[in-house]
């Protein structure tokens, strides 16, 4: 069941440690057959080194409950599932602690767009979320944690289609995609333009965002009807 | 035709990973024979992995059309088209969004010639260009953007044989040299003396621009007539 | 006698230059048998290639002396023994110059908590010593660095089993953990954590401590009696 | 003739890219073989892939011909013939552009001692140059190099036995040792301190120079006769 799906969850594990966007094993991988309704997650706490497909923990969208596999799943496996849930054109979901994204989280600031390469895949600012209250802390965490995701993108009225990424306050990034793999794509990215913009901005501290054509064209030359980069598909 | 050329445009754009100049496919370098009016340039969107000499395209010069290979070039073809025609002696161009290349465009600043590194390359300020306007953004994007930079070079009477590099607005670098490997090689130094510019300007920021005579010094010392550096061509 | 608690010594030291916390033999790691009273402890000054579990020295704590191994302790023999003595649940003890605690340590500063990847393995700030006087450093040194180390968690009522790590003014880190692998581990945490902290202060230079109930939450989800994190022991 | 040597300042080269000290050739590493008064240094502008033990060239120390060798020696071979003679103990030199060191360089900056990282091999700071006159660059340009150096260790009371290291102004870093291979390692260290020290001092803007007395331990327990780090020689 799902053997292809853990297959690329297993992948898409294994490329955060390529990228460099995890230590140890802080990041984890998810991704939703959206059909029967369930998703493949990584093993809580769990070494890359050596893990298997078999390792993968199938979880069902409604319930939360595990439906296959002999490990706990993520411990992050509710912040998937509200995000599931509420979003549902995605198909893939990574959140890592990759360093530079991180630091944005820790400093609670959005990440704006600045150049054309954040502008080829993010439709604008990557928004950092509220600090969490008391309650949603002590309460169901990794829950809240994907409640107060949607809420960014609800009241600040983002599409997650168009900018597939979130920094989480005090905490680090979560970003997401049509699958597994093109998630990590966007964590990668997300990372890349955290990166340059810290030193963006200490360069020219009074940085704006950038123009809202040139934003337009590179995100809409890759994106949407009007493409026209790539060898289309 | 030109079997030698798309194997120097091969190996300049598998030189670019190696050289930690790019990040997924984000870079594309091209080659010209002047003789013939062609220019040899990476497909569009194409994993450098398991890229091949004959996945590279065939445009010409004049007219901008595809005349050999069966994918698409890179969507920045007609800015590399645009300088080949306005600086005649340029062999090789390379665009990639290397970080801190990338860091300078994106604060919209000149990288002023800071040391020795930059003077054994580079004959003064790498320059940034102006932001574009919504007409040139939404026209013809990718080719304006090669007029840009042009009348960077043409306003502020800049060589482009003595500056083999510029740095776009928003956007990230392009590097240019006598052929697709010095272009490749004139990117590696950019990105290493616009690291050393960042924080060579966080302890000194007062910094100014090198003593003129050191930067005549050290560029002639391997440029033009006099120079003594190397074993010799 | 104590072969496998050198293998595990050697092993530890080995992953120093594998997580890049060491340049050259810039580190040691050490771990105790508490039974018999025997620390076993990298010698000094020796190169990390072709090292042997052989090379391992053994030193017994209460007097310091070499009882076994044919080459000197690491310089800093004195100041792990200090740490044994005054911490009685530590298993290991790791000293390095790595780079971003380094940092920390030469600008004389606490790290603090300012993210859930510092919350999940620090329980709070991670203190910066005081500087020694130069009686003390003039004096038993390396015994001295311990003893400020042991001052620093007693007067600020530190649990050195909550925050395993802490930053040496002027000089660099010492972490440790249950064993000489768990030390290392945190020691890569704290680096991490370190690098991170720098450049979140740069982005919000009036950044605050984290949230308590988030602090509490992460770290008591990975330790102590509710901890859910991982796949349990 | 002076095989030996040659091996030792072909190996001392090949280091430098091992540890990310140099880009392309910039850099160069020579010995000095005292008795005969002969120096072997390495070619000028030549790939380190595939660089042999005979393509050093031998230049004599007196009169700065070469001797032996059919390839140009560096261009910077003026600046370690004066070091060899004004420094009469240095049995090895080493010039890099490494990324750090060249930063402060660019600065105009000295490096002072902040931690004990670099007591253990800079008793004290290490020194940058003063701008060159217009003369000494239009000069006998890489002769004046080397003197502009001594002039600083001369003028500022500095014994380059216990400084084996210099920062060049908008130039870069030379530093030197007992023989090639310790100057490589005294580059290494050079550039370690040069990374900690930018961020030390974004840390902690008004930070001084470390304690005298703690200098004083680290540096002596290192060095002279009451050293006792490491195994002993």
């Amino acid at each position: 069941m799902l053997e292809q799906l853990k297959q690329q969850v297993l992948d898409a594990n294994l490329a955060l440690p390529k990228h460099h966007l995890v230590t140890f094993t802080w990041g984890n991988v998810s991704a939703i057959d959206r059909e029967s309704g369930r998703v493949v997650i990584k093993p809580s706490g769990v070494e890359y080194d050596g893990m298997q497909a078999e390792d993968m923990v199938v979880v069902d969208l409604a319930s939360g409950h595990v439906v296959e596999g002999n490990k706990k799943p993520s411990s992050d496996t509710a912040t998937h599932l509200a995000l599931y849930r509420a979003f549902p054109h995605i198909g893939g979901i990574v959140h890592t602690h990759s360093r530079h994204a991180t630091i944005w989280s820790q400093a609670g600031l959005d990440l704006p767009a600045w150049g054309t390469t954040h502008a080829d895949y993010f439709y604008g600012t990557v928004p950092c979320t509220r600090l969490m209250n008391q309650d949603e802390i002590e309460g169901d965490y990794e829950h809240e944690t994907g409640e107060v995701i949607i809420e960014t993108f609800t009241q600040r009225d983002i599409d997650p289609m168009q900018v597939p990424a979130v920094l989480v306050h005090s905490h680090g990034p979560f970003a997401w995609g049509c699958d597994a793999a093109d998630a990590v794509h966007n964590a990668v990215v997300l990372e890349e333009c955290a990166y340059m913009g810290i030193f963006s901005r200490q360069l020219m501290p009074e940085i704006d965002s950038m123009q809202r054509a040139l934003l337009d064209k590179h995100y809409l030359r890759k994106h949407g009807a009007g493409a026209y980069y790539g060898q289309g598909k």
